[in-house]
């Protein structure tokens, strides 16, 4: 494809793009497709001779737009947001074209030193101590595996890098029994063994309770364990706890443990200061995750990690051949030495876009409006009957389930509103997940979608509520 | 942003994208810019107020563009090449503004279900075995890491995954001395120990001796050590070595030890039947990892990782909470187990685009171009007596090294090479990097960016030799 065709199908593609979010709120939420039904359009060979753009778009069109469950719609309820804003599109755009990697400082110095001083932008923006520094991990996942690994490594003196886990007494580690999944992925991985990961029970508002956590510490030691790390969880996944950070933050200072902060959805809120409460005793964490990529507006993957002594994640994870040396190492930071994979994509860039377009002032209205939402939307579910709030939001997060009058089993109403997620999610209209809490069924909402407004959230209650009441008990 | 002004920006960035591809060749290939520079013209903190994209993007031009290394200038030679073709670029465009995270099948089935499909389109055009199958991971680094955490997992029957390794044997793993870097650092994440990872010499081709293999393994049992794995490389990235997989296998076989192939370079070359004598033997590979982000036109990030008992991976790496459950999940693919993020872009769009624009036709032909480059060019070094070509192009790696006739010692060698190296980057004419071979610094020329045609090797090789032999001895 030479140049002039590239620019040209490249205008027609931004055209699509256009008209795509444009009419976005036309399209079911969630892709009403049937499991097998996109591979049976799909030939099981790739195509001898090449094929013209546009016949492969008309393909897209046909195939897989129909298969794509659209997280900028406005009526996305689901997990948590993944916001693509405008300048964040803009951005990905660029950095496809340029496709540098971004290994080593040298293999593009700008995108090293913009990935540097973002960091410290967003550092700022979230009122986060001095000091912290930050890096773009691609998940959360990633960032906490790293965390827990530098944490590991720190604890035992880089001895398990060198001799392996067996020389070292049992490593334990501790989080909220509604800690993210991605931590005992974690321990999965780094060979700690899902054993040795203590669930310390949470209290009625969802918080990690630091008094079990001192009894579950003390209890290790005693056994001959060595407690090494844990895990404070700021905004569940599940019911938007946020785990007191400083009677954790003591116990972790008293035992010279790691202290990790997930705060992967909850973080953005930070922008506003009104919500930094949450970050009362963050001087004493080790590592905090904070996913712009969720309620930031800023296209995922981009996950910030920042830590305060980054000279154990680059203990923990550098490797040196001749191959990657450059001249100027001394000088420089290369960020492959601060996460697992070797090459990196250039995110900086939709970063400092999306911080330049909305300015602190453009964040925090986007942050305010949303948490507004969402105690309105609570508001409205406590004034109904029939219906329970099990999680009031303290952001954006609200579940609740029906309950209809009169004498209901537990297992009926965890039934009913099985039936009634799915005929919501059925409908196209509105997309949203489940969890249970002490094992009751109920409906997550999670507002937090850029082009969310009052009207979305509006209708999206009035379905629940229509399609609740019209089910058969 | 309203979708009027998305629109009007998303052209400019258009003219922008088509502009810099135009006229890349004049810009230098190694961004000439000192550590800090880039840094010095960034305010130290975000905006208050909001800035207008015509601001952003000036800043983009005036700030960040000088400061990029541009990988896809035809004179890029350095580390391995990092394609973005027009149509993976065109893909890219349209993923990023739809945005979905692609964990689960249900949060975008056309992902999940376009990503097993191109997987096997992949799977067919490299000749790989039937019953492998594929899944898109960021880099090799994590596939190799997930490779051999399913190893581990499978040769302590997910012992460590509960108990941790301390309740196992020392698990010991075989690479040649010339294999990646990321072996080394999956078996540090890993907590197997350093200590544990047997580095195997190579032979005069840099290929892993089989027999010294078999010693290692054989020392490793006798000691009372879990010999668990082996690393095989197909194209070393430092020298183009590649480990004979049929000897290599058997001793798999043999000893029940999961055979992992590192194809992450050279494994493109195979959609040419003529190159795949590399992958005799292959049938034994329990994993494989190629990159179709280097030199299969895709844009990073984009790798491809068969894994012939995908259950495995999964079962090393699924973690399963309630808030990412879905209804129909016996009948789906879930990738999200099959490696270590829980979010995933979707990835697989930009490969469906490249393949069948091009076609197995055009991919072979973009392969064979490259190679037959590298030749002309081996033969060209071998022609001039002050050159000593250390490696020879079996795809399109070549080392080589400026050697002055006259006595000089070793360590003079070095030093000139080091300043011929450095002189020629700092031209912008080209951008090489070096390695090591038996303590020799020699330059590593590697062929593969799309837009590299004769002319480029033919004015690279003239600079080369002209810059050589004017540096002062």
């Amino acid at each position: 494809m030479d140049n002039a065709e590239f620019k040209k199908q490249a205008h027609l593609m931004v055209d699509w793009m256009a008209d795509y979010l444009e009419n976005i709120e036309n399209r079911p939420v969630r892709a009403p497709v049937k499991p097998g039904e996109i591979t049976a359009q799909i030939p099981i060979s790739p195509p001898q001779h090449g094929e013209s753009m546009a016949r492969i778009m008309n393909d897209f069109c046909q195939i897989v737009v129909p298969g794509i469950t659209h997280w900028q719609h406005p009526s996305f309820f689901a997990y948590f947001p993944a916001n693509a804003s405008p300048p964040s599109i803009l951005a990905e755009m660029l950095v496809a074209t340029m496709g540098p990697v971004c290994m080593l400082w040298q293999t593009s110095p700008a995108a090293t030193e913009l990935e540097t001083q973002v960091l410290e932008w967003l550092r700022e923006l979230f009122g986060l101590p001095l000091g912290l520094v930050g890096v773009i991990q691609d998940t959360a996942s990633t960032a906490t595996l790293c965390s827990l690994l530098a944490a590991r490594e720190s604890a035992t003196a880089h001895r398990t890098n060198q001799y392996g886990l067996k020389t070292v007494s049992p490593l334990t580690l501790y989080c909220s029994a509604e800690a993210h999944s991605s931590v005992a992925k974690a321990v999965k991985i780094l060979g700690l063994g899902s054993d040795n990961l203590r669930s310390i029970p949470v209290d009625s508002q969802f918080a990690m309770q630091p008094d079990l956590l001192k009894d579950a510490i003390q209890r290790d030691i005693a056994a001959g364990c060595r407690p090494f790390c844990v895990v404070a969880t700021l905004g569940t996944t599940s019911t938007s706890g946020f785990d007191p950070l400083v009677p954790i933050g003591d116990l972790c200072r008293q035992h010279d443990l790691w202290l990790h902060v997930d705060a992967a959805w909850a973080g953005s809120a930070l922008a506003a200061p009104e919500f930094r409460w949450m970050i009362n005793g963050i001087s004493k964490a080790d590592s905090i995750v904070i996913n712009p990529h969720k309620w930031l507006l800023t296209n995922f993957d981009c996950t910030a990690h920042f830590v305060r002594h980054p000279e154990e994640l680059v203990k923990a994870l550098s490797i040196q051949p001749e191959y990657l040396k450059t001249t100027n190492q001394q000088l420089v930071t290369d960020y492959r030495d601060w996460g697992i994979p070797l090459g990196r994509r250039f995110r900086a860039l939709k970063l400092w876009f999306v911080l330049r377009y909305y300015g602190i002032e453009g964040i925090q209205k986007h942050i305010r409006v949303h948490v507004k939402l969402a105690q309105e939307l609570g508001d409205l579910i406590e004034a109904e009957e029939d219906f329970q709030l099990l999680v009031p939001p303290t952001l954006t997060l609200l579940c609740f389930r029906y309950r209809p009058t009169g004498n209901v089993s537990e297992q009926t109403l965890n039934s009913i509103n099985q039936q009634l997620i799915e005929s919501l999610n059925d409908s196209g209209e509105v997309y949203l997940t489940h969890t249970r809490i002490q094992d009751q069924f109920c409906l997550r909402f999670a507002i937090g979608a850029q082009r969310t407004e009052r009207q979305h959230v509006r209708q999206a209650w009035a379905t629940i509520k229509e399609t609740a009441r019209s089910l058969p008990l």
